[in-house]
C-alpha cells in the first residue's frame, strides 16, 4: 500500500467533502443567530475555547459532544473521547484545564457503566475532576456531553484567528499509537501513555502559551489535519500552501491506512500550530521532551485559500473568500 | 377545585413517585464511579454548581439537559429553559452568571431554529453570553444541553449542604406567572417578566450570598419544592418538619391546578433557603423589592426526615437515614 494513492485533487476533494469536515458548515449560521453582545467575552466561537477576562486571568469554556457513530461503536471509548476531546480544547489555548461537567443521557445500564468508566479513566489518567452535570436516566437515545473549565492568564493565550503571513505551519502529533480498534479514524495515542506523559503533552502547551512561541494554534479534531488548519485559517483570514511530503505520520503500511486516510484521522494528541520561523527550533525541542513529532508543513499567505502541494501537483481545497470554508463563518469573527 | 383536594399521606406519595424526583435516584451510583481527588474542587455533586477554588474566587460550573419531553412538546421553550435552568444553577449558588456554552444535536431545521429563538431570547433577556460549544447536525434525536460558568468571592458561595439544625426553611418564589401552555408542570414567570426585572431577581440571590444572610439554598427544578428541599436536607444530612399551609402558591382556582401539582412544578424562579431566624425580614424585604414572595414554611431539625404537616394529619415524605433520599448518595459528600 503506497504512501499517495491518492491525486493532490483527490486529497483535497475527500478532506472537503469528508463528514467530520461537513458536519461544521452549519456553525457560522448558528454562531450568528446566537450572538448577544458582551464584554467580558475576548474570543468565543471559532476558538477552541471561550475566552472570559476575569482581571488578569482568561476563563476558559468549551464544551464538546461524542458523534452517536462512536457511541454506537464503543460506549467505553465514547466516554474516553468526551473527556480527551475537552482537554484537548483547553490545552490548545494554552490553558491549564480545572473541571468538567457532563450533560448524560441513556437508559441502557450496560452502555451506561462503559461511558462512565471511560470517562472515569480519562479523568483520572489526565487528572481531571469531572464535578457535575446532569443525568437524564430515561431517554430512547444515547448521548454523552462535556463541558470543560479552564484557566491561563490572558496574555498566555493562544488562539485561532492570529495566524499571520510568512509564519510556519506546523503539526505536533504523537505518532506512538495506534488504530482505535473500535473506529478507523481515531489514532489512539492517549490510552498507551501513562498519566505522567499525557500530562506533560497537554503542560507543553501551557508553556508554549506562556513563552508566546506560537502565533495560533487549534488542535487537530474530528476535521483532521488539514481540515482542522483549514478552521484555523478561515478564522485568521489568512490561506497557506502545505507540501503533503511534509506531513508527518505513522508507518502506513504497518497500520494499513491510506496517507488520505491518515488525513483524516482525529489523534489522541495533535495540534496544528502557527510560527514564527525563528521559533521552530524551540517548539520542536519541547514537543520532543514530551516525545510527540513536530513538522513544519508550510507558510501562511494572504491568499485566503488553503492550497496542498505533493511533487509536482497541486490542489485547492478551500477557498475561504468565497465562503467556502469550513465553518462558513462569513466575515471572520 | 379546593387547595388541598388530597390527604397528606397522599402529597408524600405523589412527591416520592413523580418522575422528576425519581429520576434524581441514579446519581448516586454515578457520582462514587467518576470521582478522582482534587485538591481545588471545594465542592461538586449534590451543589447546583461545582465550586473550584481560584486564589479568593469560586469559579462555578453546572451543566443541564432539557427533558425529551420538553423538547417534544415545544422545541422554543426548551431551549428558553436550557439556559434558564443554568442561569438558576449559578443564582442558588450566589454567584453572578458569566457565560454559557451547549451541545446541540439536531437534524431537523424548524426544530433547531426555534431551540436557537429560545436560547437566544433568555441569553439576551438574563444578559448572559452564549460563547460556544458543538453542533451535531445529523442525529436521529434532538438534544440541548448547556453547560454554565459563574463567578463568586469564594466566602460568599451558597452551599445546599450547609443546613443546621432550627434553621427556618423559605420558600423564595416569582408567583406572578402563568401555567406555561406547552407544559402543564413549568410555572413560567420569567418570559413575563423584563430583562431588568430577571436580572434584579438574579441579583438578589448574589446580594444574600455576600451579606451571609443564608445558611444554604437550591433552586427549586425539576423535583419541585418539596423534592428539591429533600435534596438539599439529604445532602445537608438533616431533616426538616414542613407545613403544607405555608407554602406560598399562585390562586389556584384562576389557574385550574390542584395543590399537589403545584408542588411538582418547575417555577421560573424559585428558590430553597434556610436561614437563621434573625435573617429572615431581611431576606423577605430583599425579595419583595424584585416582586417575589417568600414564605417560612418549617424548621430544619437532626431527624433526617422530612416531614409534611397539613392542619391535624402529617405524612413522612423521605426518610434520608434509610437511604431513602432523593439522589441516593449514600454518606453525605
Amino acid at each position: 500500500m503506497g504512501e499517495y494513492t491518492c491525486s493532490t485533487e483527490q486529497i483535497a476533494q475527500a478532506v472537503r467533502t469528508y463528514d467530520g469536515v461537513r458536519r461544521k458548515s452549519e456553525i457560522g449560521a448558528m454562531v450568528r443567530d446566537l450572538q448577544i453582545d458582551s464584554q467580558a467575552v475576548v474570543a468565543s466561537f471559532g476558538e477552541d475555547a471561550a475566552v472570559i477576562k476575569n482581571g488578569s486571568d482568561a476563563l476558559l469554556l468549551a464544551a464538546d459532544g461524542i458523534w452517536s457513530k462512536l457511541m454506537d461503536a464503543d460506549p467505553y471509548w465514547a466516554g474516553y473521547c468526551a473527556v480527551l476531546v475537552n482537554i484537548h480544547d483547553i490545552a490548545a489555548m494554552g490553558g491549564k484545564p480545572l473541571a468538567m461537567v457532563d450533560v448524560f443521557s441513556i437508559s441502557n445500564d450496560t452502555i451506561k457503566k462503559q461511558v462512565i468508566a471511560g470517562m472515569h479513566d480519562a479523568s483520572r489518567q489526565f487528572g481531571v475532576p469531572i464535578v457535575g452535570g446532569h443525568l437524564h436516566p430515561d431517554t430512547p437515545y444515547s448521548v454523552i456531553d462535556v463541558a470543560i473549565l479552564g484557566i491561563a492568564p490572558l496574555d498566555n493565550i493562544i488562539y485561532s484567528n492570529t495566524a499571520c503571513s510568512g509564519d510556519n505551519v506546523l503539526i505536533a502529533i504523537d505518532l506512538k499509537g495506534r488504530v482505535h480498534p473500535s473506529c478507523v479514524l481515531n489514532w489512539d495515542s492517549a490510552t498507551l501513555r501513562t498519566a505522567e506523559e499525557v500530562r506533560s503533552q497537554i503542560r507543553i502547551m501551557e508553556e508554549i502559551g506562556s513563552r508566546k512561541l506560537v502565533t495560533a494554534g487549534k488542535d487537530i479534531s474530528n476535521p483532521g489535519i488539514i481540515g482542522t488548519l483549514g478552521m484555523l485559517l478561515e478564522v485568521s483570514g489568512k490561506g497557506a500552501d502545505i507540501d503533503l511530503t511534509a506531513v508527518p505520520h505513522p508507518d502506513l503500511d504497518e497500520y494499513k491506512i491510506t496517507f488520505d486516510h491518515w488525513l483524516r484521522m482525529y489523534p489522541g494528541m495533535g495540534f496544528v500550530l502557527t510560527a514564527k520561523r525563528e521559533h521552530v527550533g524551540t517548539i520542536v525541542s519541547l514537543f520532543h521532551q514530551c516525545d510527540m513529532t513536530v513538522c513544519s508543513i508550510g507558510t501562511v499567505n494572504d491568499s485566503g485559500e488553503l492550497r496542498i502541494h505533493n511533487n509536482n501537483s497541486s490542489a485547492l481545497v478551500f477557498d475561504f473568500s468565497k465562503n467556502g470554508g469550513v465553518m462558513h463563518l462569513g466575515t471572520y469573527p
